[in-house]
């Protein structure tokens, strides 16, 4: 199998103004992401977009990668536009890479992009329920106090569930928003950059209990992008796609999609969970980056308390998670976030990560999940880059 | 490079009853092709989902292919949603075949699927609407009469172009009708197949001129399956795809992305257009067909009009096309359009298509375009399959 490899990254600022515009975002992450690569849109063979859901939230469907791109002279090249809800990032960079093993291409843009932000604070709610099976909402709702939000619904009794199974507290929850925020005090395209205390995560607003606001992902406007090819580039700046997995959710009688999906992409590339030097997880909540953690096997089964606890999990820790933020303080503008999470470990991989830079990483990681289907998630995709 | 062999197919009848389940037409169409195929679900190694429209036609987005297909145990395996407006049946397809040829799957399934009618009448033509650029709707809108259906103008204005080019008349855009009611009328799923006669076709309610409503692809509701694989079935059945183009839209000043994509489909091949003995095109209104098989490299400029005049085009002729009964007759559940065209044209492949039989068929080419943008459609696949 042809080897793939990441030859350059761009990201736009993450914002939640509702006036901000997706197609400039767009432009920006691509303009950056072909003068990193040092390659022009006339090398472009593909294009790969990872949107999740514009329809609902915008009005525009079907061409979305077309509209967004339209600035650009693609000169007529494919560009597929694909969802999997929070996934749908992901799912570009997994087609992208199929492509280029294929030899169907040979240097392909993948983009991934949400415009959630809107005067009508309800619009993306709604849209966000979009991401469950549409015929049996109250099926797939927990039987809970309703925050508005589905998903922080879903994930206020996951983070129970773990409460209950491995001691966690609001507070270690809390401690990972401290934690995350300190990275995201590094990240120039984050959304929350400033410093907060446990006190202030765990006084703020409760969402569902455990979840405080700060706990939460945000709205938010975002674009990512990257070049994937089949040409290495010198030595010191190669950073190689390793792996990338795809799956669907099995339901609750199975194992996790996010462990399935870690599986294959481990076995695909050879490394196993002890090689990995940082994590870019999904965390849309903050319990999830420590239940993410374990189903990927890097950690063991509530090991992630303690793992908090003992700031393992900090930039100068030894498994350094979310550096750049994660989705709870960079922001989770849906579509854009797999493509995000692959720009941060592939720029951390080059040494390009600034204050939140993790020294010598030569293994990353990403997990990125989507929707919520009979118990799990609908969609699971692992990335694993080395240089 | 992997061949790739059709292996099995499957389709639902296609109607436009409000009451219509998405999710029972693509079982239906799913359980056709695996009994088809004879393949079981656990042969099944990823799935790619088409569809155009559902998050404004339906409210389902993010994850339309894992709850159209939720009755399935699909163990895990990814589910690719992909969008390209009119095109999007062939993005699926398109997808499928590339994952195999990439090695990352040796047996898929592709479907595609929309659920178009509506209690509420307005409710499809807007959001067939959001296949344009909803930022400049007004920009993409030709200056006419508008028939309330965006694209119907913009096929009524090349209509007239065509009229005006190479002297076809409204007569000859009827005689399509006729004859694809006539192929339709053999066809079991297919929307529309009474008899009608060229002065029934033109006496019609005028949708925007010359087109009028029987000469214009009907709301509808539909699902297609096919499954890709690289393992050959026995000699008598095997039918190869033998090439997979999908290109975007180049704008005026360029090739057609149809013609562009026939090009590229053509060379991938080997074979030449001389050879093709049966199309299935994307006749979204009637005059569309003649438009496609010139772009195609089919017929040469103008030469539509003296085919359909001398019956070249009928099941019989030398260039029998649309034998389904194409989008105006067969009817055009958008998502659905582009799987439904291999459906045909691999079954006229094995000699199963009844009353519609192309005899003797050995090579067919499928064409399928959607959305527009800059004067040109958005996006448009090309598929060749041969036995």
């Amino acid at each position: 199998m042809t080897d793939t490899f990441v030859a350059g990254t761009g990201i736009a600022v993450f914002d939640r103004a509702p006036a901000t515009r997706s197609a400039d975002q767009v432009e920006h992450a691509v303009r950056a992401a072909l003068a990193d690569a040092a390659v022009g849109l006339d090398q472009i063979d593909a294009v790969y977009v990872g949107n999740a859901a514009s329809g609902l939230l915008t009005g525009q469907e079907m061409i979305r990668g077309q509209v967004l791109l339209r600035q650009f002279d693609l000169r007529g090249v494919p560009v597929v536009n694909c969802e999997n809800a929070c996934a749908s990032g992901s799912t570009a960079l997994h087609l992208a890479d199929t492509a280029l093993r294929a030899g169907r291409a040979g240097t392909v843009l993948v983009v991934g992009a949400e415009k959630m932000a809107s005067e009508d604070k309800q619009r993306p709610m709604i849209a966000l329920a979009a991401a469950v099976d549409q015929e049996r909402l109250e099926e797939e709702s927990p039987d809970v106090r309703g925050s508005g939000s589905l998903f922080m619904d879903i994930y206020a009794q996951l983070a129970r569930d773990y409460m209950d199974k491995h001691g966690a507290t609001p507070e270690d929850f809390a401690a990972l928003v401290v934690k995350n925020r300190r990275h995201a005090s590094h990240n120039p395209v984050a959304q929350f950059t400033a410093a907060i205390t446990v006190e202030e995560v765990l006084d703020s607003r409760l969402i569902n209990d455990p979840l405080t606001l700060p706990m939460c992902s945000p709205i938010g406007n975002g674009a990512a992008a990257v070049i994937l090819t089949v040409e290495p580039a010198p030595e010191a700046t190669t950073v190689r796609l390793l792996a990338s997995s795809l799956v669907s959710g099995r339901g609750q009688h199975s194992e996790p999609a996010v462990a399935h999906a870690a599986r294959l992409a481990f076995r695909q590339s050879g490394v196993s969970p002890g090689d990995v030097n940082l994590a870019e997880v999904h965390d849309a909540t903050a319990p999830a980056e420590l239940i993410a953690l374990e189903e990927l096997g890097l950690l063991a089964p509530g090991e992630g308390v303690f793992a908090v606890r003992k700031g393992r999990l900090s930039v100068g820790g030894d498994l350094p998670t979310n550096p750049s933020g994660g989705l709870v303080c960079k922001g989770h503008p849906v579509g854009a976030t797999g493509v995000a999470q692959v720009v941060e470990v592939a720029d951390q991989l080059r040494g390009r990560a600034g204050g939140r830079q993790v020294e010598g990483a030569r293994i990353g990681i990403t997990e990125n999940a989507g929707g919520w289907l009979g118990g799990d998630v609908a969609a699971a995709a692992v990335h694993l880059l080395g240089r």
